[in-house]
């Protein structure tokens, strides 16, 4: 009863992306149609933002209002027992009338994960994209330092994003080698672009395989144009970890990092 | 050219099932389809090991046999670059024309992997099974070793199998928590009879959960009897492993199990 803040976990691979599209199968509308038929009511839901087709996550923060008289700490279970295998509810919680998953978001952790070995890892096949050359971590991260702060952000995102102020500000940005081959680039920002992961991963490839180098990211900034960038990488890579609700500080990078 | 010993990795979930069935999309089918195309043969497979609707492998071992001049070291990319995101082959050789997957096969080595915790990890979600109870790993692993060695395990196999000969050896049988609340079933042995892995994962955690003592494992070898035994545990948590072409010895089990 009132208003939920709910946080949901998905396999993107069979979803065409979050936000609601008539006659396909998006994570929107099978949350609405549970919710709907768990409650008994209409429910509508928002995201606190939207992903691609493909791309996945683990944290990804939705809210909706409802007069169902169902207990806070049920919610979770409830709702699994209905949803499919690929779409999963972590956390359930009550919210104030005034919350708003995607206005009162401080900041996201986006997650891009590349698995260069030559022959992928069968069980992590949906959730990393194979690029099975070598990379260098370390010019990698030394173009990633470059990123963090405000810039305008408008080579990287794609020439269909609509918004007009593409200023945005990178927390925290880091490539590490998470495992033989797999190479992990976290970022953390108070707002991302179309695409501006994916084409972020694109040029920080480029770099890692030393065809351009590293403080060439620098440039590619000031360019403010969508063809100074790499390639768009595909979905499968991505994951939105996280969605913060209080001010990003740097204590809590480990943690989120973890 | 000449004989060709593949091994092969999938994710069961999406497949009927290793051996070909009229109408349904099988890993034997899928397999001997894109065979024929590659080679412009009709390519017939035998594999190591038939494993049922939704159970994954890591290592099934096949053979076929083609006059296609097709270099050994070509084969992996050849056709994974054909082969749907699900089934991907990681190594090919050539072997002899006396070399048979199945009656070759000195050990199979199968995984069955319990995800016990409240909330299951999405990203594992397909390849493990979730039961959301505490169990004892040491309860588990006092009656996993029980089973190793020559024993009749017609209390272990569906009423379905048609096999009169109902005696196998395990050579190593192990329970091991591998994360928090995971629980990994490891079991080598010289052959399975049909669901066996599955009614001993069901068994062992019917002792997990203290619901009869790890020694009344013995008793229920004893009965030789299906209805003695605890469930048959759903498929998505068994993996193929690894078959063996050279007799089984201990030295080999870390090396197996890493």
């Amino acid at each position: 009863m009132g208003k939920i803040k709910l946080t949901v976990a998905y396999d993107g691979t069979d979803f065409s992306g979050f936000q609601h599209q008539p006659g396909k199968r998006t994570v929107q509308g099978t949350l609405e149609e549970i919710l709907s038929r768990v409650t008994g009511e209409s429910v509508a839901i928002t995201g606190a933002g939207r992903t691609d087709a493909g791309v996945h996550a683990l944290g990804q923060v939705i809210h909706f209002e409802t007069s169902a008289p169902v207990p806070t700490e049920r919610w979770v279970r409830l709702l699994n027992a209905s949803l499919p295998r690929d779409l999963l509810v972590t956390q359930a919680n009550e919210v104030s009338k005034e919350f708003h998953a995607r206005y009162d978001a401080c900041w996201k952790h986006y997650r891009y994960t590349l698995d260069t070995s030559p022959i992928p890892d069968l069980f992590r096949r949906r959730y990393l994209t194979h690029y099975p050359h070598p990379l260098s971590g370390d010019l990698m991260q030394k173009a990633a330092r470059h990123l963090t702060g405000t810039h305008d952000f408008t080579s990287f995102s794609s020439a269909r994003a609509q918004v007009k102020d593409r200023r945005r500000t990178l927390y925290h940005c880091e490539v590490r080698e998470v495992g033989p081959g797999i190479f992990s680039f976290e970022v953390v920002g108070n707002g991302f672009l179309y695409h501006m992961v994916r084409i972020l991963a694109g040029t920080l490839v480029d770099i890692g395989a030393g065809k351009i180098p590293p403080d060439a990211i620098l440039g590619i900034l000031e360019a403010k144009d969508r063809s100074a960038a790499g390639k768009t990488f595909p979905p499968e890579g991505l994951v939105m970890v996280k969605v913060g609700y209080t001010p990003w500080n740097c204590g809590t990078v480990k943690k989120n990092l973890s």
